[in-house]
């Protein structure tokens, strides 16, 4: 075994003292929102005005959806099943995998490939369309199960443009969908996941966080899901896609 | 079997429509932070300027802990042996136990309690330090491993404070370490999982949800160690309590 | 930190030997059937005959129930969602909790506390029943959801008649059975969760091994269901109480 | 959503009747030994009697290897972190990936894909160490961190000669050892992983079953640790690799 002491770089701590990526936690815990704070510890430096917002944006725009997805349901199963909160977000968690939150960092792989080639978005978008029509694959971040236009994902760019951030990896996810319309005929949305891995190939991650970025991003809502099963609901309920109702609050606004 | 549907009060998801909370989530993604989204969810209502500052805080200050936690450790174990991203992440989230983040909820039920008891804090405090004493219990969310003085829940009372948020249970808190120091001789610090616990009580949220906080928090701290470890480390590694160095930025300033 | 070495009473490992609880694993190999191992490693001692052909009765019992429990669901989502054959045991383990499984241990804790009081088993179990009705507790390991006779817990008392090995907690579970027939005039089964509590108590197991004898039990079916789903259906599959056909071998007899 | 109920093979329940693969489960439980009714539930059909004894052999040499595989560290991190049983082996089971516990499947995909060339196993192997070679793979399911020899293999394959078993996977197994010791020099141990995975591969076992059979064999030592780590060790222990002694029973022979 080595005798050299392994290394580090995320956080320092002392007694009495706590640095995340050199900053002191005090002052993270005054000056930076959370979503900025997540940016950092991933990516090791501060967040621009544009990329804090966005990175919120990204955070917020996949919180929950619903009861459906079986990242839920597993949550729901385990804490159902008389478990600890903790032991039903890791079951959550274990049911997010490649064809659940799976599409963002697939997503974000194949858009950090083409754009890393030379030329204009428009003729890789193209032939990158040939290409997955050769090999039979479906552009992973485009279509949605229930959605036919995904509203986060227009709001998401729309946050970036506002900024003028759109960078090569954005231009290149819509030229995507124009080649996908004309070459198909089918006018797919740019699902969130889809616009997520846009958005955080512009920001430069690696597309290996695609993952965690949605894991962090769900977690407050499998953790609304268990606590609403475990006071709610009776033990051992079966579970599955069993009709239900919202009984939540009407819609309003923010004022 | 019921022939009712079952009910959910979280998120209510149309085609091309999604509503947190009665909140459009294009609103939520544009107009309120991640931290006050969290609350959102958690809580169903929207959370005044304090509280959106002190949930901020809140989830930032137990972002991260450095290398040593038994979270970060199964998070790394599980990477080590060749797993996906959400498998360690879930192994990260079974180690948060009673032991290892459970201080918060023990810690708010206990407050939550007797805060609920007539009269003043510091005859509360007194009463519930005998209490303690007779029936050997140690007060959770006091004292700490590292720290002498746990610089967060400093900054997390200063928040408070600068709002006026104070409330009836921040008061008990801070009285149980006068009565502890009084009565047993020992100056324990209140430890930033007694201070979220005081926090999160004074918002009104149920103790139970103690955990789920501290998950959410900590799972972005998760990724990062999990992300480290498969990029900078040799799969299947011995880990454990063994020397490691910090070689991440310097102490620097947030402009 | 102490200096001491921790303990271990399970394995000892040295080069080209491992011997568990002291023997030889590849005497263990050859002499032993797989159940007589589970005994040995969890009590530290080779069972008996009798107890071998208990504990391998009680490993078989419940290897499967169908598709419907909440583990399997867990392990079918976790698998459906595209993750390894790890991460889908792990999430359906995670699903085995107080209110599935559980009652083997909880039943075991009561039969383990009232059969060390003094007198007759049927003074204990009228006065057991008595005390759960003032209580409102439901006696764990008592009635099925779908079986109105369990055929499992016969064979096993049976098997232990056999040997004439049935004891005190056996005796106690089945005058348990016999007052709840006769004070609250429903004739409940013992459910195998109760037949395993009642063996397993008589081997001289502590009641908090009962869901781990479950487990062990069990994964080998959510092993098969992990499988079956991996190869038989299509990724990302809306999972849950539906209607589903068993299409498997018939009805056979082993020779 | 498909109209049509979805199907499963494994287990066929009704009130008051289990059968697993067309077997009555409490024949099951009186006739087969737990390794058999593993075979039966993972293949689909009862084992010859070779295949018996093999199934049990293989069950039993993985059932522990001490305390300091990864699956042990993360199933007593995640018990001394104050979880349930069940929470602790899912943390084992996470654990259990491609670098540990994996070798069977990499082991016996490659042994399956070269076994089913034509000619004779010597060639085979020869040009396989080649191919290895080539592309700087290392051979899974040879050499061991701990053992130059491995017992347990060897008692394998003595009971699988003992009933004249051996089939084309075991002796590609063998061939292989022999041209990696006359190509490379090096004389590397067919490790327990190399050693299952040739003789399920004779069995006719899919090689994504591998990690599987590794699962069932070494829960039953997770939960011996976890039950030791509640019993015998205090909350939240910092574990690692850090020096232990065993002291359990001593070296004993079975009678």
């Amino acid at each position: 075994m080595s005798t050299e002491n392994w290394k580090t770089s995320i956080t320092k701590i002392g007694p009495g003292t706590i640095h995340v990526k050199g900053y002191n936690i005090t002052d993270v815990m005054e000056k930076l929102t959370y979503a900025e704070s997540v940016f950092l510890i991933l990516k090791g430096e501060l967040p621009s005005k544009a990329e804090a917002e966005l990175m919120n944006a990204i955070l917020v725009s996949s919180i929950d959806h619903g009861a459906t997805p079986p990242s839920v349901l597993s949550t729901r199963t385990v804490m159902s099943a008389g478990n600890s909160l903790n032991a039903a977000v890791a079951g959550g968690v274990l049911s997010i995998g490649d064809t659940h939150g799976g599409a963002i960092e697939q997503s974000a792989k194949i858009m950090q490939e083409w754009a890393a080639k030379d030329g204009d978005v428009s003729k890789i978008a193209s032939d990158l369309v040939d290409w997955l029509k050769e090999n039979k694959i479906r552009m992973p971040g485009f279509g949605h199960r229930i959605h036919k236009i995904d509203p986060r994902t227009a709001k998401l760019f729309e946050i970036a443009d506002k900024h003028g951030y759109s960078g090569r990896h954005i231009e290149l996810c819509k030229a995507i969908r124009t080649a996908l319309s004309e070459k198909t005929g089918r006018k797919l949305p740019i699902s969130i996941d889809g616009g997520i891995a846009a958005v955080i190939s512009d920001m430069g991650f690696d597309w290996r966080l695609g993952k965690g970025i949605f894991i962090i991003s769900r977690v407050p809502g499998l953790i609304a899901h268990a606590f609403e099963e475990k006071t709610r609901e009776k033990p051992m309920r079966k579970l599955g896609p069993l009709p239900f109702d919202y009984d939540g609050p009407d819609e309003r606004e923010i004022d």
